[in-house]
């Protein structure tokens, strides 16, 4: 008998997440009712925001229960339709759940309709074409107004949404500054991502760092990671400067006791603009982005690593990996079924 | 003879400002040069921002060296020109020095030509129809973006820039929440400029006697003071709501050491805007303001209370008692000559 696998919480999380938050299970393969349809999960996207969920605080979402399955991004099959815009074959990407199978709906989050082009890995549509790309892309364009000649300064600069978003903004004419937290994600995002320049935030002066290479400062901070690098890249803003407010994964592991900001004055002194978002936000801006990106990857214009790891049981472990900053790329899990 | 007096910086300030941190002196009257016109001062603006000129330190604006005259805005009549769009018995507004006699020219910063009305004190020129008038309209309007029917939070609300935001906001038609030290503030800012509600941040807790006031939150919070007030207020605003950064009064005493802010993750929860500003880099929108309110002044439509010290020398002394938070409304020097 074929049952569904699911990856429920098994504790909430209170520091850096550990396998032993999560647990296996197994339960019956849900039923579309009239207007929904069954998906067949591939791939599961591995993403910093549900470091948030899993730790029974309510943020923008209500927090996921113990003994609940854990809510994320993946890529699927509908396998079974009762709603007339999704038939049987087609891909979707969609804020679904940790297992096998996934009821879904077109009022879903995130729920995006994908036509895979020949030539583009369908796990793509995981990453660089899916959330961390959306995201990427509409943070720089509709919250930091990007422009061609600006300097961009971008943190988690490796990972998948920051190596999206300094390549997006390489496109765009910009000179890229990223922020990385060993040497050998400097050299990578200067070499495989075409960064101008890469500052080591455990080892470098950051301001110093960005003023050294942007004397008037940065135009553009694209934000991952809150905490210590903001307080530092406030100081090394351009007069009028933006500042994307996309995650704060420094505060992820210590929502108790988050991190000093102790710099807001430069918001006032050099006039800043901070702006937090969330992609369901601009779901309706999504379908351009993902055009444009997928233009730019078929012309090999933008360069996609992938951290892959295979099955199912493997998922707690790969999202710990991912949360403990040592992956680089975009972290997902191909389902084995 | 008749000669200039000045105050002058005597020693940096590095905590709260003392009198003895100013010095009087004497000048000669200056001479305008082509373009230039000559003020006779009538009244001085005392306003928190001077603080950041004086501790000998740059921000937007170079610091003010020991000995050196003390920038800050006045209203002065026109007593010798040789510019034509400047004629000798008109009034202006600008941020000149203190000294009886100031050199003024068309590029000043601040500057604005008054006319003033049958009715209204020339005084009124220097608070309400002055830097903090337009301050608070254009916060509110261009920054804010202040909409009907919106809740608004104001701190330093029985302060010149924050009772004149709290009185526009109500004129906007929204509900209007002050916050201040005392609860004698908290009496005034109800009776005599009326807001709908006043919080002590002495005493009560400020997010959860917003949140009963106004369950989803604020839309704006007009913030003058940073610090934990600021802090307080992030987990207290509404999705997508907007924080106008118009000053951080509460670090102003202690720029090596400002007030840790830790709840910052709520910008990108709740996508919050926030951003900073300076008045000078909206002059063009002040005449308007200014036509606004003068006729919401002459309507008797906004209540404008002043703390007027006389006497030239006495403008270190009322400099400090602002500062020290003591004064309600506008604080202004009126010039003994």
């Amino acid at each position: 008998m074929i049952t569904n696998r699911q990856v429920v919480l098994a504790s909430y999380v209170t520091d850096a997440a550990q396998p032993e938050n999560f647990a296996l299970s197994e339960g019956p393969i849900p039923e579309p009712a009239e207007g929904e349809f069954l998906l067949r999960n591939m791939y599961f996207s591995m993403e910093p925001a549900i470091r948030g969920w899993v730790d029974g605080k309510a943020n923008y979402f209500a927090p996921i229960p113990i003994g609940g399955v854990i809510r994320g991004p993946s890529v699927g099959q509908v396998i079974k339709s009762r709603n007339n815009d999704f038939v049987e074959g087609e891909y979707v990407f969609a804020l679904n759940q940790w297992e096998d199978y996934s009821i879904c709906h077109s009022d879903a989050i995130l729920l995006e309709k994908l036509q895979p082009e020949d030539g583009i890995p369908l796990s793509y549509y995981v990453g660089s074409l899916g959330g961390a790309g959306a995201t990427a892309y509409i943070g720089l364009h509709e919250v930091g107004q990007i422009q061609a000649g600006q300097t961009v300064v971008v943190s988690a600069a490796a990972g998948a949404t920051g190596s999206m978003a300094g390549q997006i903004a390489k496109l765009c004419g910009c000179t890229v500054i990223g922020i990385v937290g060993s040497d050998d994600k400097a050299q990578l995002i200067v070499d495989e991502f075409g960064f101008d320049a890469a500052i080591n935030y455990k080892t470098d002066d950051i301001t110093a760092a960005v003023m050294a290479i942007a004397p008037e400062g940065a135009d553009i901070y694209f934000d991952n990671v809150g905490g210590p690098v903001l307080n530092a890249m406030l100081p090394a803003m351009k007069v009028y400067g933006r500042i994307v407010g996309c995650g704060m994964i420094s505060d992820y592991n210590r929502t108790d006791n988050p991190n000093p900001i102790t710099n807001l004055w430069e918001m006032v002194s050099r006039q800043l603009t901070m702006q937090g978002f969330l992609l369901p936000t601009y779901q309706a801006k999504v379908p351009a982005a993902m055009a444009q990106l997928e233009e730019w990857i078929r012309a090999e214009k933008i360069t996609v690593i992938e951290n892959i790891t295979e099955g199912f049981a493997n998922t707690p472990t790969a999202f710990c990996e991912l949360m403990s900053g040592q992956t680089v790329g975009k972290a997902l899990v191909k389902i084995d079924l």
